[in-house]
């Protein structure tokens, strides 16, 4: 047990030294984040615009990885100004610094910003947010973001390695992050799990435990109910569970993994997963070996935000597996993804193809009227099963891909999704399968971490 | 609507100058079994059997079908008598009058004799019973059957024609007989039928409207509660329902047919189907039509009697079935029938061939211990779905016939049934069924009346 956990240590140890920020990357961050927001204070004084440029984020906390720093700039407003002023006078000053950049929107709108300076180039988000009270009080959905700063900061000092190896590790599993597409651990959810346990090694540990519901509460506020997995009550939002995104893969994800490099410490899990992509033909090799088959539904990503396009492609990819159980083909997996501008939702099949036979089950016999009314409509044979009229009738669609290709629209897909697939859609098999996919498929095939 | 009930009256009236025994047959039976029960009587005073032999069934109500005279001659013995004495006694005398006859037995033994006389020859049933005092105190379960007759003689005067339609009816139903094997409507409680209603077409157009537990309780006993479709309490044993063994199947069988022949009035519903049996090349062409598979398992009936044999074959159709859909397979129907010493057990599949690849679940990651002995039994990758474990794994049987040729012993098949199974039994696919089973799929395969 001893040398386990020197092993850990010793992994620990050597993993921080490559993933720590070196003193110039520190210096470099702070001195161009600095000189921004000196910028901008200016700025707004020439253009009278009353707004108070901050720094918040990991750069602050310093609990960035190396070479990932997100330079998160806000712009605090007076809380009595419209947000269309808000918007429109954010924009303007945050657009006044910048050299090169453009305008986002999350559910709010900001400036993605490049800046070149000490042979690097650097990335930030100016965000406009209200100057509120108090977190609670929030008017738009980031003006909690400097609360989360000031707590973290002022409680962060001495475990920061701490949250950059959590932050590391979620990263290699693919569940750091708390956007749709991934439903993962928030930076700020790796601080505050640290803080709760006080090391990287003794959050592993209680994961390693963890029930469904679990809570922790670190200013004890004792509000929030929910039925998340996981439930962090947020330190500055009692009412806000900060985990409330975390899904329950990424929930069990984590206790699994937890477990594994508990029982056998390896550098292999805070490396990022290779991601080699792989060839139509290796695909191909692995699906003949599986025996199933695969139809991949192709169409134009809907020109909206990421988080708004998961939840439908989820919506869609549901809806449609219960279009095609309900015509009696079984789907073993399914998974979605976005590349190169296509939406594409990914089958797996157990049974893809049918009979022409299928029977339509008819209204019981005893019922006089709803039986008149069935053999008005079908032709005899008229069978009885179980008490029940039935007749044989063809099968509509005999394979998958003709019901997709027919009936995809009957589904319910999500407004924007649905707009895209009146559009066009494909509808390919294995053996259509093309390139761009490659990513995908080494994901979905999983490789052991 | 007076030329429809003219035109049924037409039919009835035809088919029972059909049906109806003439005079000549009338006597000859009646002369057969008074000299059959004459002889039975002098043999038991010379034997020393105190013995009284009567005359039972549907040539004594004068309600048999021309040319299927069953005669029942039934054995009545003190009710003092050991069922050993009985059994002995009933059957030497029996034998004693006899030429040619089996011993036969259902719950009880009995003679089944050949008699040859007027240039016919006759069957009989000679079956020993008690005399108990009434129905209800029966100490073997053929001593009802003289107060049945007793019953029926009394009322049916006048509604014998009735009854030998709906018998007839029934029999091209496929739908009279009590046996486990066809579990329709027996001859009595045909006679019942018609006397509860008066007439065949009353009858009909009741049935047309029956719901589920329907009841009919002529001498007002009242007392019998029970979940049958249908239930007629027994006028001389109220604890009983002489439709007991009406199945779903047959009840709703009667339904239907009452409403199509009274819309649709026809000679065909009295005509027996003409039972053509179907070729191996029809059978096969219709199945490649269908797109369907059929599987038959096929053993050596054993030497039971049918009315043990069926609710055992009926019993091990849907163990089986149940085995097929728990290892994914899908049946589309499936039927049993016993022919020429072979008990054959017939399914259709819509799906009979799977891919390669199963997924595994395990248990929930919550659970470490389930989760650490998981991991011990499977290999990675480990899977993690809905909160579980799961792993991929190779499917033991990808074919439904491998999987009936090593699993069906598994089955719950019932004693007589599994004894047989275990000394061989085939599989058959459907381009390996042999003759033998015309019959059974023209009917399988339905023909309208």
């Amino acid at each position: 047990m001893i040398d386990k956990k020197e092993e850990i240590k010793r992994i620990c140890k050597a993993v921080i030294e490559r993933i720590k920020p070196k003193d110039t990357e520190r210096e470099n961050v702070k001195a161009i984040t600095n000189s921004i927001i000196t910028n901008l204070n200016t700025k707004a004084l020439e253009l009278g615009i009353t707004a108070n440029a901050i720094s918040v984020g990991s750069t602050v906390r310093n609990t960035w990885v190396s070479g990932e720093a997100d330079i998160d700039i806000f712009l605090m407003f007076p809380t009595d100004m419209s947000e269309e002023d808000l918007k429109e006078k954010g924009l303007t000053l945050a657009k006044s610094v910048s050299e090169r950049y453009e305008e986002r929107y999350a559910s709010h709108p900001y400036i993605h910003a490049y800046f070149y300076a000490a042979g690097t180039e650097h990335e930030m988000d100016i965000v406009p947010c209200f100057a509120v009270k108090e977190a609670a009080l929030l008017k738009s959905a980031v003006d909690r973001t400097p609360f989360h700063t000031e707590y973290v900061v002022q409680h962060i000092s001495g475990l920061e390695d701490e949250v950059l190896l959590l932050k590391q590790l979620m990263k290699c599993l693919g569940i750091y992050g708390s956007e749709q597409r991934r439903k993962g651990f928030s930076g700020y959810l790796c601080e505050l799990l640290i803080l709760r346990y006080s090391s990287f090694v003794a959050l592993l540990a209680n994961a390693s435990q963890w029930q469904y519901g679990v809570r922790i509460d670190l200013e004890g506020h004792g509000k929030y109910r929910g039925e998340e997995p996981l439930i962090v009550i947020d330190p500055v939002d009692p009412k806000r569970n900060v985990a409330a995104a975390v899904s329950l893969y990424s929930f069990c994800k984590l206790i699994d993994t937890a477990r594994e490099f508990l029982a056998q410490p390896d550098r292999k899990f805070f490396m990022p997963r290779e991601g080699k992509p792989m060839s139509e033909a290796e695909i191909r090799k692995l699906v003949k070996a599986r025996g199933t088959e695969f139809v991949v539904v192709m169409f134009d990503a809907p020109d909206v935000v990421e988080d708004q396009l998961f939840p439908q492609l989820r919506k869609a990819e549901a809806s449609i597996a219960n279009l095609i159980e309900r015509n009696e083909f079984r789907v073993y997996r399914s998974d979605v993804t976005v590349e190169d501008g296509k939406a594409i939702l990914v089958f797996e099949f157990l049974v893809w193809q049918l009979p022409k036979l299928k029977q339509h089950m008819g209204p019981p016999v005893t019922s006089e009227a709803h039986a008149a009314k069935f053999k008005s409509k079908h032709s005899p044979p008229y069978l009885i099963e179980n008490g029940k009229y039935a007749v044989e009738v063809e099968r509509k669609y005999t394979d998958v891909v003709s019901l997709l290709e027919h009936e995809l629209n009957s589904c319910s897909l999500g407004k924007d999704v649905s707009e895209s697939v009146e559009t066009g859609y494909e509808v390919l098999k294995t053996e259509e399968i093309r390139g761009g996919l490659g990513y995908f498929f080494s994901a979905y095939f999983g490789v052991p971490v």
